[in-house]
C-alpha cells in the first residue's frame, strides 16, 4: 500500500510526551490556583455561530478568524475565551450568581502568518470577575495576586506585574485638553521602549500636532519611576485638576496597597505609567506581565477592567475583570530559552513492573496495589531481553524498576531498584510503597521552570 | 444599541457551573486512574490536514466530517483519537518507546443530524497501549480493569464489560466454511437483541442465503450463556477445527482470567459470543460496556485488539489495544436518567469569607491563609445587605460563611458558619481550617454518579 507521509500542520503544537507532561504540570497548577481563589470552570464549545463571535466585527481579528459553512450554518472557532464569556454570561445571565468568577483553558484559534513562535492552535488561560451592575476595586488587587502565585509555582520568579489604570491616562490627556487626540498619544506612547523619548517627541509634535510644551509635558509624565510608594506619590501632584485622574488615582492606590495584602512582593509589581493595553475595551486597571530577563518576548500575561463584557447581547451592564494567559507561546518560549526544568519527572509511571515469571497474576495484585497507593505503575508484560526492559524503563526516565520472580513470590517479597542510585534492596510490598512514595515525592519537589 | 440574541449552537453541549463541576470530576478521575496505569497524556491538534484525517477514506465518518478550506489548506476537524494517534505514532515512531501508552482527552466533532442527546461536538476519553510488532495479550485484560476502576470510581455499579474475540467469531464461521460471508452474518447476528433470534435466523437464511443448518449451527453459537467459566467450557467443544479460532479461545481464557487477578468482578464482566464491534477494524479481543438497568442506551464504551494502527502512514507493524469512552453522551445520559448526584459539592468555593469592616487588609490575609491550606476561598468584597450576601452563598451552595469584623480581629479570631447545620463558632484561624477541611472533606465523599 502507497504510504500517506504523516506530518501535523504548522502553527499547531504537537508535544512529545515528555515535555507535554510538562505542560499538563502547568495546567494543573493553574487549575488548582484558580479553583483556590472561587473560580468556576466553564467550557465553552470551540465552534460557535459566526455572527455570534464576530458581533463586535472589524479589526485584525476577522481577517485571522477560521471560518466556514457547515449545510447551511456559518460557522467560526473562538479566538479567544472572552467573547464566548460574553455569549455564556447573557445567555444565561438569570441561572448565573454575580458576582460570578469563572476560569476556562482551553485552544483558540487564529490564522496568523506562519513562523517560528507564532500559533495557528494555542492554549489560552482565563479568569474573570464579572459583577451585575457594580464591581468592586478588590477583584483588581486579587486578579494579579493569582498572576502572582500561579508564575511563582511554575517556578518563575524574575517578572513583573506592570499595573497602570487607564482613568489615570484619559484624566491626564483630559487636563492638557487632548482627550481627543489620546488614542494617538497612547499609540505613540506605547512604542516608548522601542523606539525611545526622542523619536516620541518628535512624533507627538510633528505627526499628531501637540505643542513642544504638551509633549514636554507628557514625556515627563510617562518617565515618572521609582517604587511604587514614590510613583503613586509623585501622581497626587496631579490631584483635583480631572475627577477621572482622581477617582483613577484612587483606583490605584487601592490596588497596589491589597496586592501587598495579598502577598505579592513589591518586586513583582509596578505601577506604570507607560500601559494602556489596547484602546477600547479596558475602562479602568490595566495589567501586562512579562520576564524580566527577556522583555523581548513582550507580555506573557495581560488584562484588565471592563465595564461592558456582555454590551453587544444584554441590555445588563456586566462589569468585569480579567486576565488571560498565552499558555502555548509561553511553553515554547520557556523551551526555546532552556528554562524548562530538566530533571522534572516526566515517566509515564513512578514504577515499572518487570514480572521474572510466566504467570502474570502476582505480579497484577503487586501493580493492583501499588495503584491503590496513588503509584503510577506499569506492568511490562512484553517478552523480551532482560536488557531491552532496563533500557525501555531508562529511556522513558522510569524511576524505580521492580522485580518479581519466584522466589520473590514464595517469601512475600518484591524486589526494588532504584535507577538513578543503582540500589537494589528486598522489600514487602507495604515497605516498597513506602520506599518508592518517598523517592517520587522527593523527585516531584521541582517546578517546571528553572531559572539560571 | 441593537443587541444579538444570544445563542448556542445545537448539538454543542455548553453546562452551567454546578453540572460543569461534576463533569470536571469525572474528567480528574479519567486523568488520575489513566496515570496510575502508566498512560500518558498527548494532545494533538484539532485541526489537522483534510489528506491526513481522511486517509483512510469513504464511509459514514467522511459525510459527516467538519472539513474547510483555510487559504491553500484542505482542513478538517478530528472526528475521534484513533486516526490522530495513528498519525502521531508514525510521525514520532523513532522518538517514542514501545510499548507505548497514551491516553486522550479532549473533544472530537462529527457533524450529526441534529436530535436530542446527539452531539456534534463531544469529548472521547481514550487509552491505547501501541506496541512495536509485537503486544502481549496482557495488556487486553488490562485495558477492561481500567475501565472498570474508572467506572466504579464514578460511583456507577450497574454496568457489564461485555468481551468477545474476534479470531474466536472469524475461526467459527471458517469451520462452517462461510468465511465469505462472515461479514454479513455478523451484521446480521448485532441485531439479535433488537430482532430477536427468529428474525435474525430468517434473514440468514432468506437473505444471506445460508442452509438451515448452518443457520440453526450460528443461532446455537450464539445463545451460548452461563458464567465465564461455562462460556469458555462450552467453546472447549469446538477446538481442534481451526487454528484462529483455537487462539482466540486461547486469548479469551487467557484476558478472563487476569481480568479477575485486575480485581474485576465477576458480576461486571462477561464473555458474549454476540459482540463483534465494527469488520474490518478489529482483530482479536473486542468490548462494549453497558449499563445493566438501561440497555436502551447502547454500548457507554467501547473497543479492542487491532493489528495495524498505522497502515496508512507507516510500514511498520504497530498492532494495540485500546478503548474510548463517550464522555460527553454519557454525562447526557446520566442526567437525562437523574443518576448526577445531587447532593455532590458543586459550589465554585469552600469558604464565602464576609469581611464586616472598610479595610480589607485582615480579610485578605485570612483568605490567602485558608488558600494556603488548601480551602478553595471566595472574599465576598461587593457592598450588599447582609441578607444578599447570604443568599448568594447559599444560591451556589458554598457550605461555609467566615465573618470576619472588627471584635474578631481584635480577638484573632473568625467566625464561622456551617449553612447546612446553621451552627456558627468564634474560631483561631487554624482551628477555622481545620473545622472547614473536615466538613468538605466528607462533603467530597460522594461519587458523581448515585445509582437508586
Amino acid at each position: 500500500m502507497e504510504k500517506l507521509k504523516p506530518r501535523t500542520l504548522s502553527g499547531f503544537m504537537e508535544l512529545l510526551p515528555a515535555p507535554q507532561q510538562k505542560f499538563e504540570r502547568m495546567l494543573e497548577i493553574l487549575r488548582k490556583n484558580f479553583a483556590l481563589y472561587g473560580f468556576a470552570p466553564i467550557d465553552t464549545p470551540i465552534i460557535e455561530s459566526a455572527e455570534i463571535l464576530l458581533a463586535k466585527g472589524g479589526g485584525e481579528t476577522e481577517k485571522q478568524i477560521y471560518r466556514f459553512q457547515k449545510g447551511d450554518s456559518d460557522l467560526a472557532l473562538r479566538f479567544d475565551h472572552t467573547v464566548p464569556l460574553a455569549k455564556y454570561v447573557a445567555l444565561h445571565e438569570n441561572e448565573l450568581c454575580f458576582p460570578f468568577r469563572r476560569y476556562a483553558i482551553g485552544k483558540v484559534y487564529r490564522g496568523e502568518r506562519a513562523q517560528r513562535g507564532r500559533f495557528r492552535e494555542f492554549y489560552q488561560a482565563d479568569i474573570d470577575i464579572i459583577g451585575d451592575g457594580k464591581l468592586s476595586v478588590v477583584n483588581e488587587a486579587e486578579i494579579p495576586s493569582i498572576i502572582y502565585k500561579v508564575f511563582s509555582e511554575f517556578g518563575l520568579k524574575r517578572f513583573c506585574i506592570s499595573v497602570n489604570n487607564r482613568k489615570i491616562l484619559n484624566g491626564f490627556y483630559a487636563m492638557l485638553g487632548l482627550t481627543e487626540k489620546s488614542g494617538d498619544i497612547m499609540r505613540t506612547v506605547d512604542k516608548l521602549d522601542k523606539i525611545g523619548p526622542d523619536k516620541v517627541r518628535v512624533i507627538l509634535v510633528e505627526d499628531i500636532g501637540l505643542s513642544e510644551q504638551d509633549a514636554d509635558e507628557i514625556l515627563r509624565f510617562i518617565a515618572i519611576r521609582g517604587t511604587n510608594a514614590e510613583v503613586l506619590g509623585r501622581l497626587e501632584a496631579y490631584r483635583g485638576r480631572d475627577e477621572a485622574f482622581d477617582t483613577g488615582l484612587d483606583e490605584l492606590t487601592t490596588v497596589t496597597k491589597y496586592l501587598a495584602a495579598f502577598g505579592v512582593p513589591e518586586e513583582n509589581f509596578a505601577v506604570d505609567l507607560t500601559i494602556a493595553r489596547g484602546l477600547d475595551y479596558y475602562t479602568g486597571t490595566v495589567y501586562e506581565t512579562r520576564m524580566l530577563d527577556h522583555p523581548e518576548i513582550g507580555a506573557i500575561c495581560a488584562g484588565g477592567r471592563y465595564d461592558n463584557l456582555a454590551e453587544y447581547y444584554s441590555d445588563r451592564s456586566l462589569p468585569g475583570v480579567g486576565v488571560a494567559i498565552g499558555l502555548t507561546r509561553l511553553f515554547y518560549v520557556l523551551d526555546e530559552q532552556g528554562m524548562l526544568n530538566p530533571d522534572l519527572l516526566t515517566a509515564p509511571a513512578d514504577v515499572l513492573l518487570l514480572p521474572m515469571t510466566d504467570d502474570f497474576t502476582a505480579a497484577v495484585e503487586l501493580a493492583t496495589r501499588f495503584r491503590n497507593a496513588g503509584l503510577r505503575t506499569q506492568i511490562y508484560s512484553e517478552q523480551k531481553k532482560f536488557k531491552a526492559k532496563m533500557t525501555y524503563a531508562d529511556k522513558l526516565g522510569i524511576p524505580y524498576v521492580v522485580f518479581l520472580g519466584e522466589d520473590e513470590i514464595a517469601q512475600g517479597v518484591c524486589s526494588v531498584k532504584d535507577l538513578r542510585t543503582g540500589q537494589q534492596v528486598s522489600l514487602k510490598p507495604d515497605e516498597a510503597v513506602e520506599l518508592i512514595r518517598k523517592g517520587i515525592s522527593e523527585l516531584n519537589k521541582g517546578s517546571v521552570i528553572l531559572e539560571k
